[in-house]
C-alpha cells in the first residue's frame, strides 16, 4: 500500500514551524508496511490544496493530511476534502457537544467559529480527539482512502495511534506488515557503537539495522516485513542475539521508551524510592521523571537548588564548601556528593541524585561550560560521583545531564 | 518570485529524520521576500524526483532541491536535473582537487565516488561548499531557476547563506522582501482572539495577519513587503495600534519569545527574585525558568514537592491540610496558598509560585485529571490562587500549568 503525506499550514511553508508531523506519520506508516513515497506540504489555500489531494489521489492508496481542523476561517481542509470528493459536509454530535460542554462548563459563550471543530464529511469515519477539540476523520472515495488528522502534534498522535492505526490496518489485508525492534543505548557514542557494529551493519540485508543518535543518546531499529510477529521474532532473532553479544551492557531498553520509563519502571518493580538536587539542570530531571505516568510511587521529589543560598538553605551544604579562595564551590565533586548524601539522609529515599554544573553560555567560578559533577548515593553505602565535559548549546548540555544521571543509576540498579 | 523546496533523500520517508532543511529554507525565502507555495519531500529514486522536478518547474520561478548530492550511488539529484533540462553534466576542477587533496593528506586512496561530489551540470553556477565535500549548483533553464544545496544541514546552511542568497537577489530585482513581526498572547484563547480581532482579520490585506495556537499558547504574525526596515515598521504601525486598542492587555511580547524569557527579563530589570514549589509539574517550571540565560540572577531555585512527605519536610504544609476526612488535601488551594507563603517566609524571595494538581492519567483524592490550583505570593501581600481545569495528555496538562503561573505573575508584574 502506498500512501503521501499532506501537511496542511501556512505557518509551515513560512519556515515558522517544523513539519514534525510528517515526521511522525512516515515513521508509523513504516511500522505498519505502509511505503510513504512523497510529502508534501501545502498553505492554507483552497484552490492549492484541491491541486495537492488532486495529485495524491492519483498517487497513492491512502493520502494522510494534517492540520486545517481548527476552529478559525483558515481552517479549511474539511470543507476542500468533502469538494473535492462531491461529497457534503455534515456534524458529529459528540463532538459539538463536548464543545458545548467545554464552554458551559466555563461560563463562556461559545462562538460559531468553534462548531466547525465538529464538522465530518457524509460517509466517513469519526476519529476521536481525546486530547483536543477538533474531531478527525477517515474517508474512502472511488479507490483511495482520506484521513484527516489536526495539525498539533500531541493531539496528532493520541488520534493516530488511538483510531487511525486500527482503521489503516482494516485496509491492509493481505500485505506483509513491517515489525521493527527498537533497541537504546546507555554509555556509547553512535560512531562507536558503529565500529562495534560493523559486521552486521556492512552485510545487513533482512532485518535491516537503521542506527539513529538523537538528543543526547543512539538509538538502533530493526526492521522485517513478516506474515506475523511470531514470524518476525524469529527473523530478527539472530541479529539481535549477535547485537547482544557485542554490546550488550549498553542496552537499557529493548522498545521505544525513554531512558526515566526504564528507571521508573525499575525502581517500582524493587519498592525503591528516588530524590533529586538539580543545581544547572533547574528541574529537568524532575519534569522527566514525572513525564512517567506512575512516578509518584518512586518518585518524592528534589531540591532545585539553583542558587548557593538554596544548597545552603535545604541541603546544608556548608558555606566554606561554597565560598572562599580555597573551596571547591558549588561546581565540584565535594558539593555533588554532599548534597546527594543530604538526600538521603533527610528525605529517607533509597536513592539521591545530585547534579552540579556550568550549563553555559557563561562560565561560573571560573569553571567551563559543560563542566558536571554527577552524584548518586545508594543508602546504606558510599556516594559515586563521576566528572562530565558535555558539549552544546545549554539546553542541550541540561539534557545531556539529566541523561546521564539516569545512566548511571540505570547501572548501578543492574547490577543490584 | 513563487518557489517549490523539493528535499530528496528516502530517510525522510522512512521518518528516519524531520525535514529540517524544508524548514530553514522557508524561513530564508521568507526573508528575502520569496513565496514558498509547495514543500515536497521524494526518496532517492530517479523516477520520482523528475516527477517533482517535472511538477514544480510548472509552478514556481525557483525551484530549490535539497540532498542527494553525496558520493554514494543513491545520491542522484545533479543526474536527474541534466536528464530533466538535457544538459550534460561536467566537473567542477576546484572541488575535484579539494578532495583529492582530502585524501591525500590523509594517505588515503580516493574511490571514483568520491568524485561524485565535483560534478556540475553544463551552464550552472557553482556554489562552494566550504565545510564538506559536495560542491552546490544553481542553475537557469528556460524560465526556471533550479538551485542544489547538500541535505546535512550544517553544509545546507553555510552554502546558503554564502552563495544562494546572492544568487537569489539577483534575480529578485524589483522585488521587496518581507518584514515580519510576532506578537504573544497570555490568557486568550485562539478563537476568542479571533473574534475579537475579527473586523481586522476579515478586511487583511496588506499586512497579513496569521493567528496560530501552539504548546497552550496563541501567537500572531504580521507581516508585510516592504523597501526597508522603516518603510515595513511604517505599514505595520496602523494594524499594531488596532490590535493594541482591542486586546493591550493580553499581549506578553512584540517578538517570538516565551513567557519565561519575558518572565526573566521583568525580573532582572526590576531586581527581583523568585523561587518555586511544584507538585504536579514535577521541575518543569524551574526547567523552562532555567533554559532562559541569565536566570540565576532572578531564580533562586524551588522545591519539587511531589510527594506529601516533601511538601510536609521542606515546606512545612500541616498533616491536617494533607490528610483525614476533612482535610482540602493535597490539591487545594489551602495547600497551593502555604506553599507559595512558605518559598517567599523561608527563601527571602519577592515571589513565590506553587502549582499542585493532578497531571493524570488517575484522579488523585477523587479529584479529577486537569485540576490544578496555581498560588503567587508576594512579599508584603497577601497571596492570590486561581483554580484551573486544563485538558490534555500529563505532559500537555503540566505545560498549561507552567505556563499559566507564569502569565499570572507576568499579569503582577504588568501592573507592578
Amino acid at each position: 500500500m502506498k500512501a503521501e503525506i499532506i501537511a496542511i499550514g501556512t505557518e509551515i511553508l513560512l519556515g515558522q514551524i517544523t513539519n514534525t508531523n510528517a515526521q511522525y506519520i512516515s515513521e508509523q506508516c513504516a511500522n505498519l508496511g505502509i511505503d510513504v513515497y512523497f510529502q508534501t506540504v501545502v498553505g492554507d489555500n483552497e484552490q492549492r490544496l484541491q491541486q495537492a489531494l488532486q495529485l495524491a489521489s492519483q498517487r497513492a492508496d491512502v493520502v494522510i493530511c494534517t492540520g486545517g481542523l481548527g476552529p478559525t476561517q483558515d481552517d479549511i481542509t474539511k470543507q476542500v476534502l468533502a469538494f473535492f470528493t462531491g461529497k457534503a459536509l455534515t456534524t458529529h454530535e459528540p463532538t459539538l457537544r463536548k464543545i458545548e460542554q467545554f464552554y458551559a462548563e466555563r461560563g463562556a459563550v461559545m462562538s460559531d467559529n468553534n462548531a466547525r471543530q465538529a464538522v465530518l464529511i457524509e460517509g466517513a469515519d469519526a476519529l476521536l480527539n481525546d486530547v483536543g477539540m477538533a474531531v478527525g476523520l477517515a474517508l474512502k472515495h472511488d479507490a483511495t482512502s482520506y484521513i484527516l488528522l489536526p495539525g498539533p502534534p500531541t493531539e496528532l498522535k493520541v488520534m493516530f495511534e488511538r483510531y487511525a492505526v486500527a482503521w489503516l490496518r482494516k485496509q491492509l489485508t493481505g500485505e506483509q506488515p513491517l515489525f521493527s525492534k527498537t533497541l537504546k543505548f546507555a554509555g556509547i557514542g553512535e560512531s562507536s557503537l558503529e565500529q562495534r557494529l560493523e559486521h552486521l551493519i556492512s552485510s545487513q540485508q533482512d532485518p535491516t539495522i537503521a542506527l539513529y543518535a538523537k538528543e543526547g543518546e543512539v538509538a538502533m531499529r530493526l526492521s522485517t516485513k513478516a506474515a506475523s510477529a511470531e514470524d518476525a521474532e524469529r527473523k530478527l532473532e539472530k541479529t539481535l542475539e549477535a547485537i547482544h553479544n557485542s554490546v550488550a551492557k549498553h542496552i537499557y531498553a529493548t522498545e521505544d521508551i525513554g531512558i526515566e520509563d526504564v528507571i521508573v519502571r525499575m525502581l517500582a518493580e524493587q519498592k525503591l524510592t528516588l530524590a533529586v538536587a538539580e543545581s544547572c539542570t533547574g528541574g529537568l530531571l524532575g519534569h522527566m521523571l514525572t513525564n512517567v505516568s506512575g512516578s509518584s510511587a518512586i518518585f518524592k521529589g528534589g531540591i532545585i537548588c539553583y542558587s548557593n543560598d538554596m544548597k545552603e538553605q535545604t541541603l546544608h551544604v556548608p558555606r566554606e564548601l561554597l565560598e572562599g579562595n580555597d573551596a571547591p564551590g558549588a561546581v565540584s565533586s565535594e558539593v555533588a556528593i554532599h548534597l546527594a548524601e543530604q538526600l538521603v539522609a533527610r528525605y529517607h529515599t533509597d536513592y539521591g541524585i545530585a547534579i552540579t554544573g556550568v550549563a553555559g553560555p557563561n562560565e561560573v567560578e571560573e569553571k567551563p561550560v559543560g563542566l558536571v559533577y554527577i552524584a548518586i548515593k545508594e543508602k546504606g553505602a558510599a556516594a559515586i560521583v563521576s566528572q562530565h565535559k558535555f558539549n552544546g548549546s545549554r539546553e542541550m548540555i541540561k539534557l545531556r545531564c539529566a541523561k546521564h544521571a539516569l545512566f548511571m543509576l540505570w547501572e548501578i540498579l543492574s547490577h543490584r
